[in-house]
């Protein structure tokens, strides 16, 4: 598979991630007549179940990064190669904001037009180093057993996370830069992003370099071992 | 496989899917008192969940399409024999208004009453585009890689699209013709469906022919590739 | 496995089913401050995952029939020997009956009391022929393609067909008896059961009848078959 | 793998558990309008969907009790060793402890403030023991037929009994004691939990008692035998 095709497998997963995660929001937010929490619950439920496709049908093709500090930490651990990770991050960047365009352009709105919902606080900030830590930690732990239901597991974080966390977890630099260009549900500040970004980046490496410790993967797969 | 249980399984899966649509969105505006985002909810679990487990009982006999654009984009690449087509067509199509015509009954409506629901406009016809393009992604993306999660990747793929598209998510010809015969929740106007199928249609062989070079069936199925 | 502890493992699995039908029920209507649509999204959610859980956990124990009209098309496949059946149902039925019972007391009610809900009329009625023949044909469907995701796909049917049937899919003749003794969300007049119990029996062997001629279990397995 | 190694995986994994359980409460019920049907069904979501994911990404470190019933369990059927026990409830206490204090952090209150939400009386001790036997009849049924789905089961189980049981199914001592320590949606006086533990560790041995006896595990697996 050339990085070509990789990359564009990337763009097409970001866009239709964040497409799901703009689109649904506008809606959540038309219908829900004012109640967050059922508007949130939508939200929720659409951003999951995309998640999920989009990782069982291009994990094959490009890992179903569709995330810059996902790509980052696979670099650390030697996955992907340094000189393929400007092709992820362009392909996740662009497809990010097409994706948006496309939610925007859907509902009937302006291709961009750019956020003023307010995000932010060390509570927040801190909910974006969880976010990402634990989601890098699923991921880690999910790919050293081979987990069939890897996906699943996926989406089912982010689902847990949209709820846990103070800033509903973003925990993806690309879906943080995407989400400035819909002043709607999902959208976020643009002079609020840079702290967001940084506790991605921070949250992603420190998971990393844990699991790097706790669950090498140059140990035999433990994939035997059941639950209890 | 005679192509007569074919046709029919393709028909029985069909009438429980449109069953299911419909039936769930007579319930669920009846109970909803007015809440939009929640009548939405129910209709959307409901239909991901029959969705799930009809094409996880029923891929094994026709291959679950239940569904002409998903057929026509099969034959296009080789899978369906042309000649098969006119039959699972038939199948999908009367399924589909048997379906309606069981969900009207048993909420004591008549057995077809037309819609009057009016959907359509660029943004809804763009989201019947975007609904039927992702739908396709995902299922080659899933038959590619011989996902055993894929009646579950389908199924997340409908949920999330209620959400993210502006028009519902239709995404199937068969669905949307037979929505014309119930006056309720899920309902359309006959006068508004040509679009949607015209968008539908295109949507299917645009990620036909975009999958046809990103990831070709010829070469050999990539399992072994985890998520990083 | 000895007939003793297949019918144990029915009567717990049955027990904790209809503990979850019943007392989630008592919950949903508590908590939505009379938000029907709420209620029964709670309830639909409760009764899915704890279906799944039980029959990932027992089949291989029983079957995890916990139904005695799955039982009932079960043994007119072949499966289960007629001279065993008197011992699945009555497993069936106490465990039922004790679930509710267990229900009832959990949330500080009397231990059985009798129902004053009405359900019936010919659309409702129908409505369970439609659930059962469903149930039964997603269950011989994916028994006979031996789906992995077998306990989620029928948890899967149960959770659309709560929905979608007018009768909210009891499809299931302990369940009706049991439901009888809980005068709550969940409960159904004893006058009003038989034509339930008729319609689910009709049902299942309907679904059975026509699977037994769609996909006859003596031809291979047909596994290797992908969605398309 | 090191027991150190485990217990800190033990500990990690119920970190999340209680930053997802507490998390969520607070978010759920902040967005929620009052509607306190609406706030449980994110709260279950949330519970579920962290669980999954970390039983998928930890089961193969430390095996994902995060429940020191469960290790006890484990302890009596000969799984873990009992020298073991002592560390892994070290482990799951400190991780839960942890996690609250994230949780509330992360929403901007203190970083642990006693709970007086009054919970009790002998229908939601009654839950407990009902609600941990079931926790373990699940584990125990999943583990002796090696189930592929057992993460997205027990994560099922739980979002049942949080509905099914009026005590909102804690079946956990390590997030009872630590839901002590956050006075939100989640929280339990101090003054209430004894009854709540002891019901816990009653309903865990006798559930283990009975599949000791229903699925020893000293005969074959029946991993062959489909649900009819």
């Amino acid at each position: 598979m050339t990085l070509l095709k990789r990359s564009i497998a990337e763009g097409l997963g970001t866009a239709f991630l964040l497409a799901g995660v703009v689109g649904s929001g506008i809606m959540a937010q038309r219908l829900s007549g004012g109640n967050q929490a059922v508007a949130l619950l939508a939200n929720t439920l659409a951003t999951g179940a995309v998640l999920m496709c989009l990782i069982a049908a291009l994990a094959p093709i490009s890992g179903a990064h569709f995330n810059p500090a996902v790509s980052l930490a696979d670099a650390i651990h030697g996955g992907l190669p340094w000189r393929e990770l400007p092709a992820y991050w362009f392909g996740q960047l662009s497809g990010a904001v097409l994706g948006v365009a496309v939610a925007n352009v859907m509902f009937g709105l302006p291709v961009f037009f750019i956020s003023h919902r307010m995000r932010g606080g060390s509570g927040e900030w801190l909910g974006e180093f969880v976010a990402t830590f634990g989601l890098l930690a699923v991921i880690w732990g999910c790919v050293r057993s081979r987990s069939p239901l890897i996906s699943f597991a996926i989406a089912s974080y982010i689902v847990a996370a949209y709820w846990f966390t103070s800033s509903t977890s973003f925990a993806n630099p690309a879906v943080t830069i995407a989400r400035m260009f819909s002043d709607t549900f999902a959208g976020i500040r643009p002079q609020d992003a840079a702290p967001f970004l940084v506790a991605q980046f921070l949250g992603a490496v420190a998971a990393t370099g844990l699991f790097g410790w706790l669950a090498p993967s140059g140990r035999p797969h433990q994939l035997e071992r059941t639950v209890l």
